[in-house]
């Protein structure tokens, strides 16, 4: 067996067992009784440790060096070069400092539970400390072997080829335009009422409207399932995605639209290739692609108008006992796209959230790099918060930097990938909208000549394309922000 | 590291992987979505392959002989022997007979799915021929390994310390008296109407009851669940014990007795002792004792007359739109104790499954030891058949020798595990009524009394006690059939 092949018989092996992972941390997430939860976490950190040792075998070095050699087509190419950087990925770091940072992120994530609630930033700050300096060797670990600055290594992680010098100039240039598109919306908006929820709005029929949506969406029920769990999510295997949501009987908004969004997830993941099935080049291409999935279902088709009209029918459909002006069209349109500052980012509308990322992304950026002292992050937060969003978090340490879970684990990098694909959501609908009608074919509902598109450019491309090739080859330039503000001026102007 | 404890360290992986298996494999009955069947498999295959690998590894024989010579206290010595008894059976079978026996099976099975309902014999028995093949040469080279003629090496997968010249005896004694017990009964049964379910039952109101009497039965839900499956069973690991049921809107009889079966397995799953978690000493006795759980919850206490009084009460509390005559105690009772001759063991009432399965005894033992050819089966079913139910089932094959799934897989000597679990049930109530108070407890609403004794003498036992040590120690003999003869005539004369 050629050596390409070795290697591909042991990335099938690596996703057998990363199946197992996925189905039983969706278990655990979605069904699993309270009292399994010890039991199911050390057999997971065995399969992890297991895991780790196959992407760690001595002979992979010589397979590598020997296929490099070897006779490989454009696709074999490709998947060998994604094999290599996840064997790289796992190689990197020695395994004492992937345990202490998994160890001091376990402690902080603990005791952040409770900090937060408390705004004992005092408290936080002190097991904090030890995640951001592991994080920091991390990323220098990654920096020297990558010939990269640190923040730049650990984007790599969640966003390969994407720069701290592009999203420099991508988030800078949103920044000279979006405070004050805030501000023009929301003062438009402040004239325009709107009905929101009153009553129960039982969980039963939200389901039943949620499934009657997935439907009009087209996932594949074949290869999927919709459940429960605390945190929505999109899990499973190709073959088999796993998307939850969380059902609020006071309202159905929020998880409706969160429906669409995980559907979105699902569908990327039921549409990548079949023939790479079990191979790194089979896989989704990164972070902020995934999220451009989910962020064209929930933002470019999930609030436009014909797709409104959709939601707004099936809703008053379910909810026959409610004053069905809760449910016209427009109304659903003004719930859907109302505006407003806030310090939580999940909470965030289409128009706020990016301003949340580029706070996050400009404090973590220079955190990793050395630039300042985790000490300094609450002052910087509430500075950028006046700036961008005028609202001040002096002293408010829950609803400021101590919010969200990602640094707390150590995920310095994640961010921008929210923003990025939402970019990339709207750059695609752009390029989309050249070929397909699509507002005709979301009014009819058969929202097929959509899909054909994102299957055809997207999803059956899995990772054989770097981002930037990938976009390039869907929409004929890489990255272009103006997109991103043309779709924001068009909705909410 | 002493041996001892290296080879719990082992097992302990073992277990993790164990534990993967078992959610997985739950997974896969109750909630995968058909399409994901393919990838599933073959994740499930790999973990196969991984466990296997584990359990032979090389280093364990010299870690069983050290330990052989290591200072060991008595639960330790039992662990020890059990870590034996399962490594011994991982190692016993060459590779290859494994894994033709685990083809030929997957075939016969495939096959006869379709071939039972064409009463295809002559279909049918071709494939089985091969599966007869290679359960006599795995029965051979477990037979010349343990000293024990071929099938009792086979009985000895499933029932450790069980040989078949007990079960002639055990049998024997039961032949004499169970045909002429069951005419006796569908005699005096002649004369007893009662009514059936009609109309429809709903789901959800079918398992808002099941879950109210698991309750009863004090399930613990913190570590288990109850959800559908096409075949019910109990899954999991006893930190988190999942069982299914079948919901047939036509009725609601067998789902809850099922119910009660199922919570009888999964309180001895929860209930094993928790030192020993991951330990083979901490696991189910055998096949024919976890029977026993079920048996004991469905036939001792589920069938009992304060049971059948909860029963029928909350049926009719939770069917309010049907006749309630239905519902009444006389009427539960009766519908519950019913006898009759049929062909289907798994259909059958408690009184004629001894039959059924001393039939497949008989033949599978001769079968195994070379005493029969395979191609004899149908005509000796026929004879028995004749002999104890007084039925015929000459060229019916799909409702005589080809209605089970376990030798169609290969799986001969589990079959006596059914009958000795009934008997074992039986002798375990016997001995429970010396000291308690049985039917006050259930008529009471807390069966405290009764699962203090289950787990005093069974559930916390584990694996540490022999069969035969655990039985007596419970009851103060080994198997007495003579408890289950008066148990049957106590209740249906």
């Amino acid at each position: 067996m050629s050596a390409f092949n070795q290697l591909k018989a042991h990335a099938q092996k690596i996703s057998h067992f990363n199946h197992l992972a996925a189905i039983c941390g969706w278990d655990q997430a979605a069904v699993m009784p309270a009292g399994g939860n010890q039991a199911r976490s050390e057999a997971m950190a065995e399969l992890s440790v297991h895991l780790h040792s196959l992407q760690t075998q001595p002979q992979l070095e010589e397979w590598f060096a020997q296929a490099d050699n070897e006779n490989l087509d454009g696709t074999e190419q490709a998947t060998l070069r994604e094999l290599k950087r996840q064997w790289q990925q796992a190689n990197l770091l020695p395994e004492s400092l992937v345990q202490a940072k998994s160890l001091a992120g376990s402690k902080c994530e603990h005791a952040w539970r409770t900090q937060r609630g408390d705004n004992d930033w005092q408290g936080f700050e002190k097991n904090w400390a030890e995640v951001v300096k592991l994080s920091q060797e991390e990323a220098q670990i990654r920096a020297e072997a990558n010939g990269l600055a640190p923040y730049d290594a650990m984007l790599d992680i969640y966003e390969p080829g994407t720069s701290s010098a592009s999203l420099d100039n991508i988030f800078g240039q949103v920044k000279t335009w979006l405070p004050e598109l805030i501000d023009q919306v929301i003062d438009k908006q402040a004239s325009e009422p709107f009905m929101t929820p009153q009553g129960t709005f039982n969980t039963e029929k939200q389901k039943a409207l949620g499934l009657e949506v997935m439907k009009l969406l087209q996932f594949d029920f074949n290869h999927g399932r919709l459940d429960e769990s605390v945190h929505p999510f999109c899990g499973g295997v190709p073959t088999d995605v796993r998307i939850t949501t969380r059902y609020d009987q006071s309202e159905f908004v929020q998880s409706l639209m969160g429906i669409v969004h995980e559907t979105g997830h699902a569908r990327y993941e039921q549409g990548l290739p079949k023939s790479l099935a079990g191979l790194p080049s089979g896989e989704a291409r990164s972070m902020g692609i995934h999220e451009s999935q989910s962020l064209f279902f929930e933002m470019q088709v999930g609030r436009s108008e014909p797709f409104i009209a959709h939601l707004s029918q099936l809703a008053s459909k379910h909810f026959t006992d409610h004053d069905s002006a809760l449910f016209s069209q427009q109304n659903f349109q003004k719930l859907y796209t109302r505006v407003k500052k806030d310090f939580i980012r999940v909470d965030a509308d289409e128009l706020t959230y990016p301003a949340h990322v580029i706070l996050r992304y400009e404090i973590e950026r220079d955190l990793i790099n050395g630039h300042i002292k985790h000490t300094d992050v609450p002052e910087l937060w509430d500075q950028k918060m006046q700036q961008y969003l005028g609202l001040s978090t002096e002293g408010n340490f829950k609803n400021g930097c101590m919010q969200d879970i990602h640094w707390t684990d150590g995920a310095f990098g994640y961010f921008p990938s929210y923003t990025l694909g939402a970019m990339y959501a709207a750059q695609f609908m752009a390029s989309m909208k050249q070929t397909v009608d699509v507002d005709s074919a979301i009014q009819s509902g058969d929202l097929t000549p959509i899909f054909t598109w994102l299957s055809d450019n997207i999803w059956c491309k899995g990772s054989l394309l770097t981002t930037d090739e990938l976009v390039k080859s869907a929409t004929g330039e890489t990255l272009n922000a103006q997109h991103f503000q043309d779709h924001l001026k068009n909705r909410y102007l």
